[in-house]
This record gives structure tokens, sequence and C-alpha cells, in this order.
């Protein structure tokens, strides 16, 4: 087989969201098509793919190295043995040709965004659902038949201010959710309590609401939202101080008594063995949440897996950053812990297939091959018009 | 003061060298030139910025994302209290304006090369070479008259083997350099060390000629080569593992009596003070080599600057890569331990101005204002010719 074209596009998320850092008023992702030359069901196989959420668009990075390095590979380097199907890993090493080791952000994005469409390629030849096909793969064979995914979000309302969140946390439990989670940090700890304490009262269960301080803290104040926050008993809490400030996360391990989360600005499994190493992360409990998308895709996030392994954690500790249809297939396939969401934001990128709505926290996977865009026809829709 | 225009190029660095991990074939640099309303000397101030060498061009980047930012910014948000000259570090917080932690590649090259225009023009405004404006601002407000610089380089010859390597080293000496740095990694140890012993030879001293592993080693090669190098004497040992994978340098440090060298793939303030927390560098003979332009620029080295300082470690052990003006400026201004020469490569890029010879392996600092592009009329010409 071989590829016959490859498109790029660039896309608006613009939201009126923010979290800690920034503000989403100018996101936007790539999106790609890649088209071969197998048919199955009477048309040529076209894989899709895009990239998550807060990290901008890589127009110029996918322009200017990876396609070039993809359309210039000859088919022999990028097929699997058999000759009639694309080999991830092989196409991994043909995009990672020429770059240096360590820096790893912003390509590991635009490598995600091939990746992804490679996938689904691969699925879709194979006539199979993604999660099917890594189930074969690199699992037991089974797939979870569902998913569970919680609601990300718990805005700060400037005007509306609590009444605004409860209405948000309503909002989700009416869309299907039984889990959800919150911005800290963004006002004094006394205003995020009360801010928590209605949320849980909204939701009905600590257990359900998770925090996230999007890693503003420095050292005194994660200790005061520890402190704070240990009695409440919160489903977790995420992102204390810097991703990369390793000490403070072993601080929150080491004063926290509940989970915590993090992972989702670690794009390399250098990284994740950082953590893993020096974050003093605990394997009964605390959550990682790499996103197989902005980290280089499928091929580095199963490296990252193989790191967890090693160092006592298994698949079901990992609940993705991301909110789209590959991390929530990636997460049927490898038996993850569950699966991020973003209700109402980042369309049509973000959600899952029309045929499989939200039901009790948990969403089912769809049964057709690949990923499943074609069951999702607002983002159908953008993906045909803006790669034709 | 305001800024009147930004320009932006990539211009192509191809040269036939590879090390451990890539070839440099296809690798290009981003230029920028802002124009400002300041005369000074009769013309219009004008600062210049280009990228260092190994981690191309970030033409999308900077037209995406950071250069538009800066066009938008309000002229009250990136000058200094004087309103007379610009301030970096207020431009710093305009660039990474909705940029999320963690992820640090890429967008470091992008920033920094910004970062090196605004520096040019700060000390143009100021009418000042840039090492005598870091040495009034940073430092004890003297500079070092002239920089220690070395020569990198050492490749592997396929066709004339260490016959190639000798010629390459007696060129060097030739040119006025005193030390060198050479590759290994790429050959079988034994094979290494002779080619390290013709080196030695050539150089007439093991403390004059470093070598470079590239990140290739993994830790049982490491260990093979640091027994093997030890007895040496070399002037240090750079780079044996992934630029992430402190726990192999650790291990380096703690089998390797002399000195080791790493840093220029780590981008930010975060990565070195991991660096710092867990690689068990020794202040008394390592050497680091972040550099200021890959890394965001000289705002952010700075910052790097302080963690070093936080541990026991001081300005005198940075040797930075780049091996260009900017460097050169900072490591004069700041007192550096010394600066990164690539001879006959990256041109027009590479290399000091042309009234600064080197001189038994120091180079002088150009006595114009700004970082002395002017001075270097073969980069003047790229510039012009790709800018205007």
């Amino acid at each position: 087989m071989k590829i016959t074209d490859i498109r790029e596009a660039r896309v608006s998320i613009a939201s009126e969201i923010a979290n800690a850092y920034i503000d989403f008023s100018k996101m936007d992702v790539s999106v790609v098509a890649i088209h071969t030359d197998v048919v199955r069901h009477g048309q040529p196989v076209v894989g899709y793919g895009f990239n998550s959420n807060g990290r901008y668009a890589q127009s110029g990075l996918l322009r200017e190295r990876f396609i070039p390095r993809l359309r210039e590979a000859p088919a022999s380097a990028i097929v699997d043995a058999s000759g009639e199907n694309l080999d991830p890993f092989r196409i991994w090493n043909v995009l990672m040709t020429n770059e240096k080791p360590g820096g790893h952000g912003e390509r590991s994005v635009a490598v995600g965004v091939l990746d992804m469409a490679v996938w689904d390629i691969v699925a879709k030849v194979a006539d199979l659902p993604l999660a099917s096909l890594l189930a074969e793969r690199f699992g037991d064979g089974s797939t979870d038949a569902q998913v569970s995914v919680y609601a990300a979000g718990g805005y700060y309302y400037p005007e509306s201010g609590i009444a605004g969140l409860r209405a948000e946390m309503q909002d989700y439990l009416a869309l299907g959710y039984t889990a959800t989670k919150m911005k800290i940090g963004g006002a004094p700890l006394a205003q995020d309590i009360e801010r928590i304490e209605a949320a849980i009262e909204v939701v009905g269960d600590p257990a359900c609401v998770a925090v996230d301080a999007n890693g503003r803290f420095n050292s005194a104040q994660t200790t005061a939202y520890a402190q704070a926050l240990a009695p409440l008993g919160l489903r977790w809490f995420e992102e204390a101080g810097d991703p990369l400030d390793y000490a403070i996360q072993n601080q929150l391990a080491q004063t926290y008594p509940g989970p915590t989360a993090t992972g989702e600005n670690l794009f390399s499994h250098q990284d994740v063995r950082n953590l893993m190493r020096y974050a003093g992360m605990r394997a009964d409990r605390d959550i990682l949440q790499m996103d197989p998308v902005l980290s280089y895709g499928l091929v580095e996030y199963l490296r990252m897996l193989d790191v967890l392994r090693e160092h006592g954690f298994s698949a079901r500790n990992c609940i993705p950053h991301g909110g789209h249809q590959f991390a929530l297939q990636i997460a049927a396939g490898l038996k993850l812990g569950g699966n991020e969401s973003y209700p109402r934001v980042f369309a049509p990128f973000g959600g899952f297939a029309d045929s499989t709505p939200i039901t009790q926290g948990h969403v089912r996977l769809p049964e057709q091959p690949g990923i499943g865009f074609e069951d999702k026809a607002a983002l159908m829709d953008v993906l045909r018009a803006r790669l034709t």
C-alpha cells in the first residue's frame, strides 16, 4: 500500500474559557488527512488526525519538517511486514529522523497529529475499531465496552460567581456525567473552598469532584491548599505546581493523603520517567494524565505505559488529557482508568460519537472501523470542508 | 519608542556534517529583523536575531503566534520605565502570553530568536556593546576583554578515517584554536580511543581535547566509556546519555573523575533545576552548556544562572552551545567560562566579528554597539538580502 496524499489545515477552536494560566480565545488546532490507495467498503481509506486543545496548531512544523519527511519516505519504509498496512512505529522513526534528543514540545504535537491519522488508517485497513485493534496487538484481546468519563470545567464566573459554577455543574449532570473537575487557584483559598463545597453539593459526592490548579502554586500555596483540601475527600488534586517541578509534586504526595494527578504537560517518556523517579507518585491512588496526541502520539504513549509498568503503575492509573475519540479508543483498548471530557467547548473536536451519548458517567465505543470520526457529523463536516 | 516593523525569513545552513544523532543536510534557521523608530548615528535602530544550529527554523511558530503577539502589544507594554528603550523582560511576558507551562522545545527557539533581536536593539539604543550593557545591568560593571573559545568538531571520516580527523584538528590549530572537541560513540570503543589518542597527539594536551557522545549511550556504554576515558585526562566528557536522563548523568558523575558537560538540550530553567537537583553535577569541575537562544533567549538564560547560583555553581561553570556573537557577548558580559565555536560550518551565522580573529584560543569583543553583527560582512549580506 502507499500514501497518495497528505493535507493539513489550521482550524480555530476559540473559546471564552480560561484556566489559571491562559485564555483560549486564540486557540487553534491542526487537522490532517492522509489518503491511501487501499480500498475498504468501496472507498479509498483516509485517516484523519488533529491535536488536543491547549498547545495550538502546528502548521509550520507540519509543513516545513514532518509532512515532507513522510512524503519523501519510500513506501517500503512505512509499511508493515505484510506490505498491506502502515506501520506506526516505522512511520514514527521516519518522522523523527534528524531530530535531536530533548526539547519535547510543539514538535511532539505535530508528530501526534500525524500519528492519530496513521492509527485511524491502520484500524480502517484492518476493518476494526481502533480499540479492538489495540486490544489485540497490545492487550489481552478484549476491550472495555465502555469508558468512565468526567466533565472537566468548573470555571470562574466573574459576573455570576458561585451561582454560575452551580449552574455549570448541574448542566454536566443533565448531560449524563456523574463526575466533574473544577479550577482552583484563581481566587483566594477561602473562596475556592466555598466554590468546592458548592460543587460537591450539586454533584452529590466529594469523590466525584476533582480540583485542578493548572500548575500555578508555589510550595507554600501547595501546602496551604493540601491542608485545606485534605478533609474534603475529593476525587483528586491536580497539577499543584509547575509540571516539571517534581519536588513540589513530591511534597504534595507526602502531605496530601488523597489522590493527586499530573502529567498532561509532560510530552515524552523521558519526562514521564523523571516523574516516576523523582515525584513520589503513589501507584495505589495517583492519576497520570499524559495526552497521547500532544506527546508524539500513541507510539510514544505506549513507551510511557512501559515506563509506568517498570515503576509499579498500571494502565488503570491513566486518565488521559484530550477529551476526544482517539483518547477514548486508547482508553478502551488499553484498559486505562478513564478519559477526560470537555463538555460544550472545543467543538467539534472534543466529545465522542453521535451514537454514543454520555450515560451515567460512561460512554460506549462506536462500532465502525477506525477511530470513529465518521460517526460524528459536525467533525466530519469540518474535516471535509477544510481538507478537500 | 516603538517597533515599526518585524520581518522573518528562513535560511538554510545545510552542512555535510553529522553528529551521533542527526545529519545537518536539511538544517535551517530563522532570521528576524525588528525595526524601531529610535535613531542612532543617523539611522533608525534595527535589531537582528537568528537561532543557533540544531533545532531548525521556526517560521511557523514565529508567524502564527510570536510575531503577532509582539506586533499587537501596545508600546506601553514593551518599553522600560524611561520609555526610551525596549524592556526584554516585559517583551518576554508578552511573547509567552497564553502559553501553557511545560513543553519546552521549538517555541523556546522562536522566542529566543526574537529575544536576540531585542537585546541587539537595547544595546544599540544604549550605544553600548551588549557585553558592556550586560556587565552594567547584571554584573560587576566590567566585562571579560576576551573569551576562551574551543573548536567543536572532530567528525567521523568514513573515507579518510583517523587521517581525516588529524587534518581537521591541525586545521583548528592553524585557525588559532588551542582547544577542540570531538565526537565519540559513532564507532566501537577501541576505535574511538585510537581517534582520541590521535587528536591528543595533534592538539598536544589531553586537557585541551573534549569528547561528546551527543546523548547516545545507555547505562552500560556510559560505564564502559567512563572507565576507558578516565585515565586520559580529557577536557570533558559531554552528554553521555539522553539529555533528560538525570540518572545516567548522575552515574557518570559518580564514576568518571574528570569534568563532565551537559545542558545544550535543556531549554528552560525548570529543566536546568532538575539537572541541578538530580544529576549529581559537581560545581568544582562540571560544565553547563545551555544555549541562550534555543532556550527562550537571554531572559530565560538569566533565570538559569539564578538556578545555578542557588545550587552552588557560578557563571564560570557555563560554556554555552551556539557558537555565535550573541553567546560571545553574553560570555564576556556575564563572565561565563567560555564559548563554543564551530569552525567552517553554519556560516555565516557561526563565528565572530571580522575584526576579531581567534588568537591563542581566545576571541576579543568588537567595539561597536549591539551584538556586533555589523562587523561581520557575510552575515549582514544575508540578513539584508533576506529581510528587506
